[in-house]
C-alpha cells in the first residue's frame, strides 16, 4: 500500500520524473520550436543592457499582431508569469482582484504577494457565470481571466467576452487577461478583448514550444501602466534577456501552417484523452483549447499518490488550482504516452475509489 | 542658457544616448565578452521548462569557485537584481534593512517595494564606519552591503568585512553582499564573507561584459532560504533563461589571464579619469575596484543639465545614489573619449559654480 504524499505544490513531484514515468503534469509543449527561430542568431550581438521596455523590431513585430498599436503598448518580460507580477505589484497593496475559479496555480501566489486581495467567482460548467461575476466585481481595481483556460481548458464565448469588456470600461475596472493559449484554441480563432482598460498577457512560449527561454509580453493601450511596469522592471530584473528576444523574434517569421499543424496535433491529443477519461468513468469538460483535463476525481491526493508511487504516473491535484476533488492532466505527450498513461490509470482505479 | 532638467532617475536620459554624445552614465563594460562564451552553444538544445533553480552544470561549475560549496546552495537569477528582488520579498514586510549610503540606487526601491524599512549608516571617506554601523544594526533583519561599491568605486578593509561578519553572525542578523564587481578590485582579491547567515549576490553581467543577458546567481548556505527563493521564483518568473545561462557555463572557461587583462584596462581608465577630475579641482575618493567616481559638485543639478543639453555629455546625480552634492560618472569608456568627456567638463565648469 502506498502513502498519501505530502505534497503543496507541482514543485515537489520535479524529483519524480524519469525513466519509465508517464508524466501528465508539467503544462508544456513537447514539440519543437519552428525551425526559423534559430535562422539568424548572432550570439555576438551587442551583449550590453538592452532597453528595460524589450527590442524595438521585436516590439514592432508584435504591434503589427495587434490592431492599432504601436511598439509602444507593449512591454518584453521574462515569460507571462514576470508580467502577471509586476502588474499586481504596480497597482500598490490592498487591492481587490476578481479571478474566476479553478484558476492558474501562480495566480493566487501573484496577487498576494503583491499585497493584493483575490477574490474569487466560481466558473459553472467550466465558464463565467455573467451573472455572478457582475456581482463581484463591485470594488474590484481588476479582474484577471484567462481564456484558453490553464487548468479547465475551456474557452470563454465571445459574447461572455465582450459583456466582460463592456462591464469593466464602465465600471472603471482593469481587465488582466492572460491569453498564452490563444494559438491552442480548437474551435475559433482568439478574440482580444479591446479597450483602454485591459491589460493583455502573452508569450511565446506555448505557440512557438520555447517555455524555457522565457519571453512574453503585456499589452498596454494606458500609456501609465506601460510606465510603471518599466520603471519596476528597471529595479528588478531590466531588460529580457536579448538572445531569447532574438529567438522570440525569429520564430515569429515561422509560417501560419506551422501553428496549424499544431492545432492539429493538439486536437488528436484532446480528443483521444478526452475518449479515454470519458470511457474510465471520469466527469470531466471537454477542453476547447489549451492542453489540459480536469476530471473530477475522489480521494484525489490518495489517487495522486498511488500513481505516482506505484503506477508512475504524475498527475497535478485540482486543489492547486482551487478545484478539489478534481485533478489537473497535461496531455503534452504523444498518443502512445497518453494510451499507457490511460491504461495505467485504469489499474489505479482499482485500488481507489475515486468515481 | 540652458534650463534645469527635471530627471527622477537614469531611466529619463536614456533617449538622450547617440551621436556624439559622451556618456559617463551606464554602468556597464563597453567590452566584449570573452570569446569562449559563444563556444560550443547549441540554440537547438532541449528548449523546454529547466529548473527554477538553474541548470546543474552551471551551478556545478560556479561551486567550484565557492570553497566549501555544492550546486544546492546557488539559485541561478535573471541578473543579480533579480536575486535582490526575490530576497526581499522572501522575508515577508516590515523587516529593517541597514545599507551605508550612498548606496545604488535600485536598492531603496527593492527593499521599499517588498514593504521593508532601510536604516542607513553614512560611508565616511567612502568606507563603512563600524562604530556607526553596529549601533544602526540593532533591530535590523539584515544588512545589505556592496564591495567594490557602486557608486563610490570603493573597497571595504578586509579587516572591515571580518567584523560585520562576526558581528552579523552574533546578532543573528543576515548579510546580503553584493559583490558583482568582485573581479573588479585593483588592490587586493576579493574577499567572500562566510557565515551560514551570508547570502551572497553575484553576477555573469560585469566580470564577462554581458550584462544584456541577464544571469545572476545568488549563494547561501542557508536551505531555507534557498528553498523560499526557488518558491518565489516559481511564480515570478520560471527558470532564468537558459541560452543564458549555457553562455554564462561557457564564459566561465575563459582563461585567468582574460580577467587580469581587463583589470588592467579598468586600471588604466582609473588612473585617467581621478587624475583629470583632481586636476580640474574635484573633490574625490579614488576608486579601488569597479568602474565609478563620485565626485562633490555644488548645483549638480544644474550642471548635469548643461552638460547634457549643452554640451552632449551623461552623467548621473548622485542624489539617486543618496549622494546629494555629487555626480556620478561611469569610466567604462575608452581612454579618448574619457579625455573628449573632460575637456567639455571643464569648458562647462565656466558657466556654473561647481566647486
Amino acid at each position: 500500500m502506498s502513502k498519501i504524499l505530502k505534497l503543496r505544490s507541482p514543485a515537489d513531484l520535479i524529483g519524480m520524473q524519469g525513466n519509465g514515468v508517464i508524466s501528465f503534469g508539467s503544462g508544456q509543449p513537447d514539440l519543437p520550436p519552428p525551425k526559423e527561430t534559430f535562422e539568424g542568431i548572432d550570439l555576438t550581438r551587442d551583449l550590453r543592457y538592452g532597453l528595460i521596455q524589450g527590442e524595438v523590431k521585436l516590439r514592432e513585430a508584435l504591434a503589427r499582431e495587434y490592431a492599432g498599436s504601436t511598439a509602444e503598448n507593449f512591454v518584453i518580460t521574462n515569460g507571462a508569469s514576470e508580467a502577471l507580477d509586476l502588474i499586481f505589484r504596480c497597482w500598490g497593496k490592498g487591492q481587490k482582484v476578481l479571478m474566476p475559479r479553478p484558476y492558474y496555480y501562480s495566480y493566487l501566489p501573484v496577487v498576494e504577494m503583491a499585497g493584493n486581495v483575490p477574490v474569487f467567482t466560481d466558473l459553472i460548467d467550466g465558464r463565467i457565470e455573467v451573472e455572478h461575476f457582475s456581482k463581484k466585481i463591485c470594488g474590484c481595481k481588476a479582474v484577471l481571466i484567462n481564456s484558453p483556460s490553464n487548468p479547465t481548458g475551456r474557452v470563454e464565448a465571445i459574447e461572455t467576452l465582450k459583456i466582460i469588456e463592456k462591464l469593466t470600461q464602465k465600471l472603471g475596472v482593469y481587465v488582466v487577461s492572460d491569453e498564452v493559449y490563444k494559438d491552442l484554441i480548437y474551435e475559433r480563432e482568439n478574440y482580444h478583448i479591446q479597450g483602454d482598460h485591459v491589460i493583455t498577457v502573452n508569450s511565446f512560449s506555448k505557440t512557438y514550444c520555447m517555455c524555457g527561454v522565457r519571453v512574453g509580453y503585456l499589452w498596454s493601450a494606458d500609456k501609465k501602466i506601460v510606465e510603471d511596469v518599466c520603471e519596476m522592471k528597471t529595479h528588478t530584473s531590466m531588460n529580457t534577456n536579448l538572445v531569447g528576444q532574438d529567438m522570440a523574434l525569429s520564430a515569429m517569421k515561422a509560417p501560419k501552417v506551422y501553428i496549424e499543424r499544431q492545432q492539429q496535433i493538439w486536437r488528436e491529443r484532446r480528443d483521444f484523452i478526452y475518449d479515454g477519461l470519458l470511457k474510465l468513468g471520469f466527469d470531466l469538460w471537454k477542453p476547447e483549447g489549451a492542453f489540459y483535463v480536469l476530471p473530477k476525481c475522489k480521494n484525489a491526493r490518495e489517487f495522486l499518490s498511488l500513481l505516482c508511487q506505484e503506477y508512475k504516473v504524475i498527475t497535478y491535484l485540482g486543489e492547486w488550482f482551487g478545484a478539489p476533488d478534481r485533478l489537473r492532466l497535461s496531455y503534452a505527450l504523444d498518443i502512445k504516452q497518453i494510451e499507457e498513461g490511460l491504461g495505467r490509470i485504469n489499474d489505479a482505479m482499482k485500488e481507489v475509489k475515486v468515481l
